[in-house]
């Protein structure tokens, strides 16, 4: 029988009040329905004190939420728990949050309060949302700094209180495991019935191994963030220790999730879409290159067996066609994989020339991308999808306007359009010229070399009648490398509309 | 009396293997010169085998670096070893990182060898290396998935064979620290006198967890790269590892590196530039976020005293000005601090006024930039530099050219510039018009919202008369956000001049 651990999701909360990731009600309702799928037991929906926007976010949240239950913070203060309470109100399964300080510097010069009168705060507070929501979580912010004898004493009190789950946050991201660990195991030991839950920030590169080594201890519940956003140096990713949790079920005393694995990388990509920012590429689980193995050596068992370099399958967490970009560590699978995604089956003699010939031309320029790669083969001009020239006339007090000329399948096709912008006007003609209806997913753009006249590395990915493809490119000019990256995404899906 | 830990840095080996990484010689020489700066005791410049341009990039690695060792990749193969021996010739001090996998699963599926055999393969390749280097490193690939017994048979035979240092890979980055930590201790308890060195992979997470656990129970080496780069999700972040040892030296033992850690943002950012690939923003240590408090509560306890969330200084680590985009979590000091950086200094009573503004806008739009807030203010005409409006006609078969109106200190100036694409003829046409030579350092986009218009944010960093600032934009138009940002910048560098 193995020991259920709750997920408690903080992405829309504590992951929200990460710089640059701020989201609106629409967007915060349409992550929890995700997140509610991916499994998460609970989803910490806002701050209802913070602003005006906040209230109506956890309201909509509540409102939507069927499941899963709907948390929302508050510091142990009237006000708070009752902005709390009221932005609950629809919620299904409400749970108020509520939490204060215990640690001597955060009593001392944050809060300017006793520990008695801290002791007497936390009781109040938890009183009065346990009289406004079925269930109350109580967290000791800065935990871990916490002398423990006043920390038993806290979450002691607001157990009997009416707190039935204690959280304890390394809100400094400075334990390491074992001390962490240690914490947990005597909290478990000396508060019988409690739910004791982890929170832990990344700022030493730890807060994945500080709760799982709190779950061998004996916490039941860890609060995380998709792409572990949050302040400073984020929060326990969800994805790494769902994962963890999972593989190593075994070693950690028979733990379990409700999180559905293959929905994890889905999940990713839909906050990273809302945020627009993207988890670095060796992100673990859910970056780009998670499952990229570029080296000779380890392609090579890869293919003999994928035991060899492979805990877990990238289609285990729903990582769908990566689109790997050449380089001079690509061996011929690498090569014939991208052929394939492009249309083009190789014959084996073909492949050795081809790949011969990508190495010497990444020696020289680094990276092969699927134009310099359609440059080395000799193919038929079918399916085929690339840009012959384009011009743009842009500025911001002129309508932006593009012409491209693309040639498909042998036939050249030219296209004028307006856009918001040079590159919107840009790849508004190339739809009208490939007379497609495609929709643009996803874009990254990266610099290749420096200063002003940059190569820009472009790469993108589309839909395309259900089928998602990626596709990328280089130039000095921006506009072109957009455009090549495009098309070539283009080709892809439509080799594949050709193949199914 | 404190230990000392080596540091291994392999950026330029294991880093370099992760899809994008790619470096050239030159690249790897700029970069192994300011590794050398930052104290790693260790090198790896690459693995001579691979290619003819590896073999150049260790060469040149060797003659330059002369106070850390340079190591050298090479499986137990004598063409490999050989190759290392000759790349390594003119290094001061040379290492050969020899290695061959020790688990049954890479036995069988990808060397196709019997145990006896590796075990003989392993002993000739130490004493081959042997031969051509003073010192040999043996690494056991996939030694977490190695039977204890085998392992500890092959590592005390290529230890007698003259391997000083044992390295024990978790190549699939599949262990947990107490286990990996468990096999490390014995190897040190087995083998005395050896130095045991540890080398983790990120897949699960765990990477820094492993590695300090591992030094815990007596690891002398940690084998690491600059921002965590590697294939898959990474190796060990050497940023990470190296401040966990540092802040928490005393439960781990008094161990001591001689990581100078104020350099760790320059090297972060310098492997960024080379690559092209920037840590994510909430990346611990490097990223831009590892130290920014947006919301309100943190930012309060951060000035009450430093010590409530700050378990180390940005300054400690490296890290200069950031660039915070203001939003609805940020507070008065927030705002205060960009308005002071715009060269603005406004009374304590319009800061109240301009904050509640910027919040009102920030839960309109999100997010706040230089722009907007200079909107905001009352401010005189002086010191401001900003566009007036632009046009630019570019294309693949014409000569991209842009014309800029800008203001500078009340008075307006056009100018015309002819570029590689239309970002650059932009960026161009600005530095004309404002008679100004400006060195751009770095330029990151990202889309805030989806689909083909989607707004673009874009942040530069500049350097100006020795003054290095950034600013940021956002527009639908990716040229506009770009030159408004690019200006944002110039006004803060020369705020700062003026002030100076």
């Amino acid at each position: 029988m193995s020991t259920r651990i709750t997920i408690f999701d903080t992405t829309l909360r504590d992951g929200e009040q990460s710089p640059g990731c701020s989201m609106n009600p629409a967007e915060k309702v349409k992550l929890a329905r995700q997140i509610e799928r991916l499994g998460a037991d609970v989803i910490e929906a806002g701050f209802p004190i913070a602003s005006a926007g906040e209230v109506d976010a956890v309201k909509a949240v509540a409102q939507e939420i069927r499941s899963a239950k709907v948390a929302a913070l508050a510091r142990a203060k009237e006000a708070d728990i009752k902005a709390a309470g009221k932005a609950l109100a629809g919620a299904a399964r409400p749970l108020i949050h509520t939490f204060l300080a215990t640690s001597a510097i955060h009593l001392k010069y944050k809060l300017k309060v006793t520990a008695e009168e801290a002791l007497k705060q936390a009781v109040d507070g938890v009183k009065l949302a346990r009289s406004l929501a079925p269930e109350v979580e109580f967290s000791a912010e800065d935990a871990s700094r916490t002398d423990y004898a006043y920390l038993l004493e806290v979450l002691q009190a607001v157990y009997e209180a009416g707190a039935s789950v204690l959280n304890v946050p390394d809100t400094v991201g400075y334990s390491l495991p074992q001390e962490y660990a240690e914490m947990v195991a005597k909290l478990v030991r000396d508060i019988p019935g409690a739910i004791i839950s982890v929170h832990c920030h990344n700022d030493l590169g730890l807060a994945v191994a500080n709760s799982l080594a709190a779950v061998q201890a004996g916490a039941r519940q860890v609060e995380c963030t998709i792409n572990g956003i949050g302040e400073r140096a984020g929060n326990t990713a969800l994805e790494e220790v769902a994962m963890a949790l999972k593989v190593k079920s075994a070693t950690l005393g028979a733990v379990e999730t409700g999180i559905k694995a293959e929905l994890l990388a889905p999940t990713s990509a839909m906050l990273a879409g809302i945020t627009g920012i993207w988890p670095q590429p060796n992100k673990a689980i859910v970056g780009r290159n998670a499952f990229a193995h570029e080296a000779g050596i380890h392609q090579h068992g890869i293919l003999a067996n994928p035991l060899c370099y492979e805990i877990m399958t990238p289609a285990s967490v729903g990582v769908r066609e990566t689109s790997l970009v050449l380089g001079k560590h690509s061996g011929k699978h690498a090569v014939e994989s991208r052929l394939l995604a492009l249309g083009l089956a190789p014959k084996a003699e073909e492949l050795e020339d081809i790949t011969a010939k990508v190495k010497a031309l990444a020696d020289q320029k680094k990276f092969v991308y699927d134009d310099d790669l359609l440059n080395l083969v000799q193919h038929t001009p079918e399916h085929r999808t690339r840009l012959i020239r384009y011009q743009i006339l842009a500025g911001n007090q002129v309508l932006p306007t593009a012409t491209v000329e693309v040639e498909v399948d042998g036939q050249r096709r030219t296209a004028s359009a307006v856009g918001n912008g040079p590159l919107d006007s840009a790849l508004e003609a190339a739809d009208k010229a490939l007379g497609l209806d495609l929709e643009l997913l996803e874009m990254q753009t990266r610099a290749l070399t420096g200063g002003k006249d940059a190569i820009a590395e472009v790469i993108v990915r589309v839909r395309h009648e259900g089928v998602e493809s990626s596709g990328q490119a280089a130039s000095p000019d921006t506009i072109e490398a957009t455009l090549k990256a495009y098309l070539s995404a283009v080709a892809v899906a439509r080799a594949a509309l050709v193949a199914a």
